[in-house]
């Protein structure tokens, strides 16, 4: 591991390199054939559609050539998070000059069939994306959607202190808001324990059609602005290849340098008295570096033109075509490959060895590191249920038991992610073995907060998921705990991950990764306190559009349920799991063992719960998902067993709201015999929902008893009020749910008019109450499950 | 309008009008009688449910009486953002102190039983909300969901030369990406044509159980990163009052100063050659300031245990009880309020009057100052299409000329919004007459870029959304374009802002405010180029979600439709509306006239497309929304027609989605029997839908016929490929959906095997040619309407 002063020469051949990859990009976006220019360029060898970015390529490469360059001399554990993933010829040219491809994709070979390969795969149908993706050797990062590179680069590098994640921020990513707060990413890294995020935003000034806000900001504000966020910036401007690639090699020489010395400090057990200033780099270079400087005298280097495909229309347009010849051959491909179009044996010594290749980097595809998850038995938790619903319990609380216990047996390959939530969520019983991460000082007075705390609270749900995903995809697991309304904040984040998965699924090389894993407390019902902005349950819609092999949503009706959900979730992988449980004290309905196996069948009867005898058909089925539906529901039952002691009434209850599908739909769909024999074929369903009723339609669409199914759900009534005025004013309260039951029974038609008065008459003596008191009536804040002693089974 | 040095008199009176604040804050949370303290406090003065946030509020209520001063001093227009929005008790007690709250809610009156029914109103059911919200006299940003706060003063002050927007931003706000990146907004602030913001980032230190980054930053940091990005940071900082109550009030003078000289020079005609260093205030001041010290041993002011109710239990707990009683009286109510409970008169002088009241100014309740706007006559733009699908438009480029003519006619009163893509959506032509927004250098060379230009652009979706949505709330208009995916970034601003419109419907005093219209294009269909992270419809799914009432959704077909509906849009009020319509070259099919009455009427048969007879009973509907499934829907009838002459095949569109609800379910739902009319109530539909199938088996869930709808749209399966290459990834196809026609007509069965093997042979051969040559099959290239001559009727 030398330092090596650089020599000219190295220079000079870093500079060929990046010629070499800079025509490779070139050849990407516009050749289908010819990929050598070993002869006139032709129409035929052109694409007939060209895509591609290559505004920000050429920066890209500089960059990747010069990390090489370190990652050589000082053999160093690096990957490369490419902000401006949409520079998608610019990792792929890369990738293949050090090789890393071609071992992944053979047929892509290191010679001139493989290059013609390279070339016309990208953007080409049946090819690969124009965008850096799952697809690209050493991306964990698509750059699709800006946003989210700093927070990925800081989630690989916790707990990985030999990796240093070097991340590209473009400066049309810097202006999004996301990006902006992942730069405080340092106030939350732990030089002793964690790796280094090298930051290097790459101003290029322009956007697709605009200047940038900080490629015109002074060199003065961008210095402000950076050391007031805590980092010590370093600059790298000019257009010159060879004065840059000398400032470039320096300033990351001088980087490394820094982070080697915190890194050393951190960890040689002397205390730290404030956070490092760590390095960023801040690279000034021209949009479409080297490319054409005009087209149809238009300016297209250095500026906004240069974008996406400088110069169009090369197929029909001559002079563009000599235009696109000039600019590959400028690059003089003959000095860069031999004969047979392998990279010059002098040039691909440029690249690092192996697995130190950024394209070959188990870190890039961290499911070759992930190590399983080591689990307590869900049993030691369990609450004590003698009879159901007799004990209240916070059931996120005992997940927080159980998930002190993961950080107990995973001392490094788990975290617990959460914008300050993690105590109101209930799970602070985490905090009796580990604090949250705070590299800022630290008062006398505080409490919970260490440096080498593992719980990871930032007020930004942006950050917490991103930093969560380059966690899990490098290899590790975690889980993201919010209040259910603010999580819809990152739906697009989500999106892009579950994207992220969809494909990585059908790569065999890239290994699966822990599942991301929600869990969505302080949930619409009770968010009574803060009222309507913060009642929101469409998460579910929005995860439900995604594709079944990815996505699972739970509603654990209590702490049993919960603690296998849970369970099960952080045991899964390729996944995205959501869990919405409460938070307030609720009644417990199921015993350990009823809770395993009500779970493992995703929804099933609660025969405790009704008045049905064996064999028999119910007058009514009434279902439900989620807590405080259940509560309301049985509630119901209540009533009913009350005011029609002959009814004939069925409970049941959904886990797993994927089990309402088919089989054909979904993986956890269940078999369509089973779930006529549990809803019925021609019986009135009355659901009580968690969520927006319309979801449970679109699951149970296909079902044969669909058309009988009534959905109570959140009907977008909220306010600041009781946790069960919140449920009578979307009428899912007891109520509402008991009225609808005799409704749709058609043998009670016209036979209940003074039981469905009295329900009336409750529902406005509620309302007189409430309204007078600000509580609810006792008979609802003293109701327990079953009011009538004797009137149900104990559990079996 | 004097600018008055401060006696040590008046600053003495601020702090008792301070006091009074405080007192009515900690009232709100804890009584619901015995208001004035005039008999010694008993348990059932104590609200049963204690709700709220006081940790924030003293210091919100520090900063509005020292902005009423400022108010009064210079007779400034003024509003107050309250970002800590869950500060409610404060914006509450301060409205009240100054007589607007009483002024629209007469009942809670200006004396001991309007304080009564103040407190007691207060997060009860049937009261206000615990947060800033709509109901809260002054208010346009509810500080529920944080991060949104900045952006709001920015679009409030656009265009309102003589609005100042105080912006009060929580430490645990700031953290967040949305806010972070907000502070650019002064890079698009013109100080001759715009109102200013004055920022106050108000550092208590502490979130709901952490301490905060910025807090623990230091002031050196702060003052880097805020001047870094622009700013001149202006600090006021400690805990003793009198002291502080100096600091503010010098500091907002020299705020004020500032702001003056700067507009004054902007509006002095000279070039400005930068922007303006605006000042911000960092106010450090403790949390839970003036509340108990500690409570049962534990530190709660200064500390993150005040954020909420600072002492708990005041019912039962009669040491709880005395804290709370010594607290409230450490304020000296009967030093603050006279014999009746009126605020003393010295301190009712110290509020502003009138209209210059923050809590009555009409800034805040901008529909008072909403002009119409002002469009021209959709024809003057109309295209002109004589036979159906012979002309290739891009439809956004029509809907472009439209809006050039709406700038013209509204110079002051419309802006346009987008992330940098409003010349990659074909808006192109609204710089014709104007440009973007730009602040910082202009170079020769940069095109459209003005510091008077009416463009917003910023790499941020939030920040699009924030300043839209404060320009609107503040009484004008104007349109967010956006890529389709992307939209999903602001799900959760959406949110915010349906519901801010719900609840603001049903309050008599909010008048409306102009719509929030999005137009999204570069749609899922058409970013073949930009890959599978670019292709996602699913907004319409979460929009679908919210109150009937206020949301809208539009697929126009072509240019003429996309005109009458972005028109339309364009004139509605209180609502949200979507309109997503391609950019790229498509199909012309509706004259002007059969696009109005298409339009007005929601969905339709298109008579000219299908081959039925008047009176017949088609034997399949072929339904579309969308201007893909739209061009697929008429190239399979095209099929069908070659194939199956004799075959009566219906075409429907549908424009506007909700026009598949019932009538019940939304205010555009269609009747039912003409919607049987027109889909029947037993003949197959066959319907291609832009977005996910299961959003039109949702809205049409309660028709008739719904049974018989076979959806096609979005199935997740995307990449960089051709057109219609998504197409067929997703089966949305000609061939596919000729397929499932033939299929699904029960007089087919058996009798078309060779028809449908045709049509798999011609998805095949398509398979083959674009993983071949990357372009289409020719006969899908060329594809015109009608592609049999003479077989289609002109329309009519």
């Amino acid at each position: 591991m030398t330092n090596a002063p650089d020599t000219q020469e190295e220079l000079k051949l870093l500079d060929r390199y990046w010629r070499a990859a800079n025509y490779l990009s070139v050849g990407q976006i516009y050749l289908m054939n010819n990929p050598l220019l070993r002869e006139p360029l032709q129409p035929e060898h052109i694409k007939p559609r060209l895509l591609g970015h290559w505004g920000t390529t050429p920066g890209l490469n500089f960059i990747y050539a010069h990390l090489n360059r370190l990652i050589r001399h000082r053999d160093l554990d690096m990957i490369y998070i490419c902000g401006p993933g949409h520079g998608g010829p610019g990792m792929v040219a890369n990738t293949w000059l050090e090789g890393s491809y071609s071992e992944i994709y053979p047929q892509v070979s290191e010679d001139a069939t493989g290059m013609q390969r390279l070339f016309k795969q990208f953007s080409f149908p049946g090819g690969i994306p124009s965008h850096a993706a799952p697809e690209t050797p050493g991306s964990i990062n698509e750059g699709g959607e800006l946003g989210y590179s700093l927070s990925h680069a800081f989630g690989a590098v916790f707990d990985y202190p030999n990796l240093i994640a070097a991340c590209v921020i473009g400066d049309g990513e810097a202006e999004t808001g996301p990006l902006s707060s992942s730069w405080h990413g340092i106030k939350f890294l732990n030089a002793a324990r964690d790796g280094a995020v090298l930051p290097i935003l790459h101003l290029n000034g322009y956007k697709i059609a605009n200047p940038t806000l900080l490629g015109r900001s002074s060199d003065e504000d961008l210095h402000q602005l950076f050391s007031g966020y805590g980092y010590e910036p370093l600059f790298v401007c000019g257009d010159e290849p060879e004065k840059m690639h000398r400032q470039m090699a320096e300033t990351l020489d001088k980087a490394c340098d820094k982070i080697r010395e915190y890194q050393q400090r951190g960890r040689s057990g002397e205390a730290q008295e404030s956070i490092p200033r760590w390095p960023m780099i801040i690279l000034r270079s021209p949009k479409g570096w080297t490319g054409p400087k005009t087209v149809d005298g238009k300016k297209v280097e250095d500026f906004w033109r240069a974008h996406q495909v400088p110069v169009s229309s090369c197929r029909e347009n001559d002079q563009h075509r000599q235009i696109l010849e000039q600019w590959m051959r400028s690059y003089q491909p003959d000095d860069l490959f031999d004969e047979q179009g392998k990279l010059k044996p002098e040039l691909r010594a440029l690249a690092p060895q192996g697995e130190k290749r950024m394209g070959a980097s188990p870190y890039a595809n961290g499911g070759r590191l992930r190590r399983e998850l080591d689990t307590p038995d869900i049993r030691e938790f369990a609450v004590d249920v003698t009879t159901p619903g007799e004990k209240q319990v916070q059931s996120t609380e005992v997940l927080g038991q159980y998930l002190r216990a993961i950080f107990q047996r995973n001392k490094d390959n788990f975290r617990l992610f959460g914008p300050d939530e993690t105590a109101s969520n209930r799970l602070s019983d985490v905090f009796d073995v580990t604090n949250r991460t705070w590299m800022e000082e630290v008062k006398p007075y505080d409490e919970q907060l260490a440096r080498d705390g593992r719980v990871m609270e930032i007020l930004s749900e942006h950050q917490c998921q991103g930093w969560l995903e380059g966690y899990l995809l490098t290899g590790r697991h975690g889980l993201f705990n919010c209040y259910e309304a603010f999580i819809h904040i990152i739906d697009s984040m989500f999106n892009q991950h579950a994207k992220w998965l969809k494909v990585t699924r059908k790569l065999p090389w890239r290994e699966p990764v822990s599942s991301l894993n929600y869990l969505l407390s302080s949930h619409v019902w009770r968010q009574d306190h803060n009222g309507y902005s913060h009642q929101d349950p469409g998460f579910m819609d929005h995860v439900a559009n995604k594709k079944a092999d990815i996505v699972r949503i739970y509603l654990p009706p209590d702490a049993n349920t919960l603690l296998w959900v849970g369970d099960h979730c952080l045991k899964t992988w390729d996944r995205i799991n959501v869990i919405v449980a409460g938070k307030q004290p609720e009644p417990q309905w199921l015993t350990m063992d009823q809770a395993i196996a009500h779970c493992e069948a995703g929804l099933g009867i609660w025969p405790w719960a009704g008045t049905e005898q064996p064999g028999d058909e119910p007058d009514v089925v009434m279902a439900c998902a989620g807590d405080v539906p259940t509560m309301e529901t049985l509630a119901a039952v209540d009533l009913l067993k009350t005011y029609l002691p002959e009814l004939k009434v069925r409970v049941v209850n959904v886990v797993d709201l994927m089990a309402l599908q088919t089989k054909d739909q979904h993986p956890h769909g269940m078999e369509d015999d089973q779930f006529d024999q549990i809803f019925t074929r021609d019986k009135p369903v009355i659901f009580a929902f968690h969520g927006y009723p319309s979801l449970v339609h679109r699951l149970a669409y296909q079902r044969n008893n669909h058309h009988n199914f009534h959905v109570r759900g959140f009907m977008e009534e909220g306010t600041t009020t009781t946790p069960f005025d919140m449920t009578v004013m979307n009428e899912l309260d007891r109520y509402h749910l008991a009225q609808e039951a005799i409704l749709r029974i058609p043998s009670l038609a016209g036979k209940a008019d003074t039981i469905l008065d009295e329900l009336a008459e409750k529902i406005a003596g509620h309302h007189r109450h409430v309204r007078e008191y600000g509580e609810d009536l006792p008979e609802v804040r003293n109701w327990k499950w079953p009011s009538q002693q004797g009137s149900s089974d104990a559990p079996e």
